[in-house]
């Protein structure tokens, strides 16, 4: 029963070329809460208040975001749920049902990244280009490439619509930052400041740096997650493979060396040194406790109740 | 994605040797509810009050009654989350949270009679003999046979287990039938009545005939659910399939001919004639309309809303 990595396929068009808007994933998560098969009745028009598109548009962000779920069905339509993470952050009494803080959109971000089912292209890009400048034109022929990998068909139409996608959710329509807002059609993640738009030049350029918004929880969090999937034999990594792999926090939120060193520094504190960084002959490596290795997802959680807890 | 049904392994002894009884299920479901992670914690033992075996059993059962799923996850365990099926049934406002209805055993019954991959042993033994009677010896062969065309190796021993663990089930411990109580170790479905021991002949006997404890509504669910996978684009089906298949209705609960029709004629008056019994040519087939082969999931949970919505 096991799927194996492999055999993943991804998905496209899902989002039926809208950015995620203010509410959705709330909304989103709130009507799965009520029927699990909402999305494929006639009603969800009306139970979530936007045209048919947009119904389908929810629930691919939902998925894509992994706040809910596929689970088990006997019909044709899986009937969704909401996943442990969508509960934990969006119900009513959850860290942050209407994602005010931004330690919040930061999350939402290292789902995208973390989802290449449904998000395939998000990893690809935010883990290709260690330069800060980028085109469009650089993006096709780059997914291009990685979907002929995958012997899957497709047309430049429908790989142009993906990265469209993509830049309209990090680069705001009026190509100001900072000025996405509840009333506007952008992304909340556009406020994240991840990508800017050079219009004179035609191309983007990734904000690559430290990034004072995101707070060390966050990163903790996206760091022991990247981890399960890697140390579950091994105590140790290099500091590279975290900061610069395809899918990677240090590619996620395009830190700098200096900043990522620095979360690291913070995080080996709040854990007490659980884990901790150690250099052996020039090789900077992470280290983790036997302890912390077996409960690396309980304490990813704990990284997130403790800072939605702080105050 | 998808899994395909010959991909499907089944999984031996999670029940640990223990059947069911009264109350683990909506406890199970309820410390889910509250902690998707709950059966991999030491805290499992406190939670649920019972020792570490237990937990463990605990878990299978929720999980072969599918009242539980588990569902996408980081770490080594998934999270388990409530299905939609175990919501309806067991939430404090659900249709019969304490399983104090008999319709709710037959339909506990049915899940797991649906479950190949962990309730193996169960359509397998259930639809085996149309003759009444058999020994515990038969059932070891049959088992035998069928694990080994699925190329999966194991013991005699684990068969042995397997087969014991589905006689305890449904045969109260002390050979009583109708004795099964809130107090006693043995499982809430022995009081289904549909297995009878025959100690001093070393047989099993199973209870063939109409169920007046029965409701039509579980039987039309399972029906429905039945159907489901079997007219994707047909519209008729011959009754003897849905009487004598490996894992059908009829099979399922033991039903003799004439009761299984006069279900089906209930079934078509409460579904003004949505499903109808078709007689050409000596030939008897079920027949559905284009309204209803859409909707048959829906239609199925319908019918158990109105059931135990009915006082």
């Amino acid at each position: 029963m096991l799927i194996r990595e492999d055999e993943i396929r991804p998905t496209f068009g899902g989002h039926e070329k809208f950015v995620f808007r203010n509410g959705w994933l709330k909304k989103g998560i709130d009507a799965v809460r009520v029927d699990r098969l909402i999305f494929t009745r006639d009603e969800a028009l009306v139970t979530l208040g936007v045209g048919k598109n947009m119904v389908r548009s929810i629930r691919h962000w939902c998925l894509a975001t992994g706040i809910v779920q596929e689970t088990e069905g006997t019909g044709l339509a899986k009937p969704l749920a909401a996943s442990m993470l969508g509960e934990r952050l969006l119900l009513e009494n959850g860290w942050d049902p209407y994602l005010e803080d931004m330690g919040s959109l930061w999350l939402i971000h290292w789902q995208l990244i973390s989802n290449p089912v449904r998000a395939f292209v998000w990893p690809v890009i935010f883990s290709a280009y260690f330069d800060a400048e980028f085109s469009k034109k650089q993006l096709i022929v780059l997914i291009s490439k990685q979907i002929e990998q995958l012997s899957i068909r497709t047309t430049e139409g429908t790989i142009e619509r993906e990265i469209d996608c993509v830049l309209r959710t990090y680069v705001p329509a009026g190509g100001v930052r900072g000025q996405a807002n509840e009333e506007s059609m952008d992304c909340p993640l556009a406020e994240l400041d991840l990508i800017q738009a050079i219009p004179e030049e035609n191309l983007y350029r990734f904000n690559i740096g430290s990034k004072p918004s995101l707070p060390t929880a966050v990163f903790g969090y996206a760091l022991f997650i990247f981890l399960l999937k890697r140390l579950q034999t091994r105590r140790t990594i290099a500091i590279e493979e975290v900061l610069y792999q395809n899918g990677s926090p240090g590619q996620a939120f395009k830190l700098d060396e200096n900043s990522f060193v620095d979360y690291l520094e913070q995080l080996e504190y709040q854990t007490s040194g659980a884990l901790r960084i150690n250099e052996t002959a020039g090789l900077r490596q992470i280290y983790l406790t036997d302890d912390l290795a077996v409960s690396m997802e309980n304490r990813a959680y704990r990284l997130l109740d403790d800072y939605y807890g702080r105050d």
